[in-house]
C-alpha cells in the first residue's frame, strides 16, 4: 500500500463542498494529469471545459436536472469526446476524417475520456479535494452543446465537481459489489446471481443506515428501475448531429 | 505535488517487460483501485478478464495483431463494458433492460471502463510496475468474445499489459498537446491551428529522435492517416450482437 493507492481506495462521492476556493496551481495540477493520460493512438480524444463562471455553473446544474452541487462547487469540468483537432488534422493532410462517423470513434472518445477523468479524480483526492462525476450533463445536450459553443466532432459526455469537501456532510464510502462478480479468472464467469442477492443486501442495509439521506431499496431494484426506459433521450440524435454517427 | 501526482505525470506506455513475475498482494490492490472507481448510478457498468494463462495471452497477442508484449507480459487484463449482471438485476425484478441497447448504454459502458481502467494504470504505476494500453482487442472482437466466453450484454472494450519494466527499453515520456489546446476556459476555443502546428513539430522532433524507435512523421500526418477509414471494421456488427444495439 502507499498513499496512491490508499487514496484511490478511499473514493467516495462528495456533492457537498466548503467556500474555499481551489489554488490555480492546484487546479493546474490537476489538469496537467488529465492531459497525462493514455490515449488511443496518441489521438488525444478528449478536451475539458473548465466552468468557473456562477451563472454558467447555475444554467448547468439545471439542465443537469437540478443538481446543486455544480452550482455549489467552486469548479466545474466538463469531459467532452473531441475529434475536433483530428478533423483539423485531416484537412492539414487532405484525408478524409472517417473515423468518428463510426461506432469505434464513439468507443476511443469516450474511453479516452473515462482514463483523463480517472486521472483527475484520482488526483483531486490526493490533494484532499472531493468530486462528483455528473452524467447528468447528457440530461439536456442540444442546450448544453449551444451554451459551451461546442463545434461538430465535440461531445460533452460527463461533468466533474472538484471542491474543498464539506467535513460534516462528508458520505460514508459505498461498497462495491463482491469482487468475485467482477473480476473473473481467463474467462468470463456468469454463476453471479448469489454474488448479486449478496450485494443486494450490503447495499440496502447501506441505504437504510447511511446518515446522508436514508432511501432503503437493494441493488437489483434500483438499477432495474433506471435501466427500463431511456432516461436521456435526447442523447442518440445529439451524437448524430455533433457528427458521431454510431454506424 | 505528491507522490500520487508525481506518478501519473511520469506515465508512459510500457512494452518491453522482465521476467519478474506480479506478486499476488500486488495485483489485488490494482484490482481493488479498478472496483473503487467511480460509476454511473454505482451500476458498476465493467468487469475484468484477468489473463494469465500464456496460450491465452498468445491467442490474444495474435488477435490483436500481433503484438507480443501481451505474450510477453505477466498479466494481461481485458476491461469490458457489462450490463450482463444489470441484466440479471432486471430478471430479479421483472423489468426490461432497455439501456444497453440505447447509445445511452454504450457511453455508460465505456466510460466506466476508462475511469476503472485510470485507476488501475495509476495504481500500477505507483507500485513501480509498467503498463500499456491495448484497443487491438477490438481488432478481432467476435474471436475474442468466443475465445473469453463473453455473454451478451457485455463487450472487450480495451486491454491492459501489466508487467515490472525493462529498463534497458524504457521509452521516452510522449510529449502532449499544448495544453491551450486541450483545456478551455468557459466554452470551446475553436482557434487551435497554430496550437495543432506548434505540437506538429514537437512530434516530429520526437519521433525522429527517440531511441526505441525512430519513425519521423508528425502528428496531423499519422493522424489523418489511422483515422481515414475504418481500422476495426468488426466492432459495429459484434457490438449489436452483444446488445449493444447503438440505436
Amino acid at each position: 500500500m502507499n498513499q496512491t493507492i490508499e487514496s484511490i481506495l478511499n473514493h467516495r462521492s462528495i456533492r457537498s463542498y466548503s467556500d474555499q476556493p481551489i489554488e490555480e496551481k492546484q487546479l493546474d495540477a490537476i489538469l496537467q494529469c488529465a492531459q497525462a493520460a493514455p490515449s488511443s493512438i496518441n489521438g488525444q480524444q478528449m478536451s475539458v471545459i473548465v466552468i468557473k463562471n456562477a451563472d454558467t455553473k447555475q444554467q448547468l446544474a439545471d439542465l443537469a436536472g437540478g443538481q446543486r452541487w455544480i452550482a455549489q462547487a467552486p469548479i466545474f469540468l466538463i469531459f467532452v469526446a473531441d475529434f475536433y483537432r483530428a478533423k483539423l488534422a485531416a484537412d492539414k493532410a487532405g484525408e478524409e476524417l472517417v473515423i468518428p462517423s463510426n461506432m469505434e470513434g464513439t468507443l476511443v472518445g469516450s474511453i479516452d475520456v473515462g482514463l483523463a477523468m480517472g486521472n483527475t479524480i484520482a488526483a483531486a483526492e490526493s490533494l484532499g479535494l472531493g468530486t462528483v462525476c455528473i452524467g447528468g450533463i447528457r440530461k439536456n445536450p442540444t442546450a448544453l452543446i449551444e451554451l459551451l459553443d461546442l463545434p461538430e466532432y465535440v461531445y460533452p459526455m460527463v461533468g466533474l465537481c472538484v471542491g474543498h469537501i464539506n467535513e460534516e456532510k462528508k458520505p460514508e464510502k459505498k461498497p462495491r459489489m463482491p469482487k468475485e462478480a467482477v473480476l473473473h479468472a481467463e474467462t468470463y464467469n456468469r454463476e453471479l446471481e448469489e454474488h448479486i442477492s449478496a450485494y443486494d443486501k450490503v447495499i440496502y442495509d447501506y441505504m437504510s443506515s447511511r446518515e446522508d439521506g436514508q432511501d432503503p431499496h437493494d441493488w437489483s431494484h434500483f438499477i432495474a428501475s433506471v435501466y427500463k426506459f431511456v432516461y436521456f433521450p435526447e442523447v442518440s440524435e445529439s451524437l448524430r448531429k455533433q457528427k458521431f454517427e454510431c454506424k
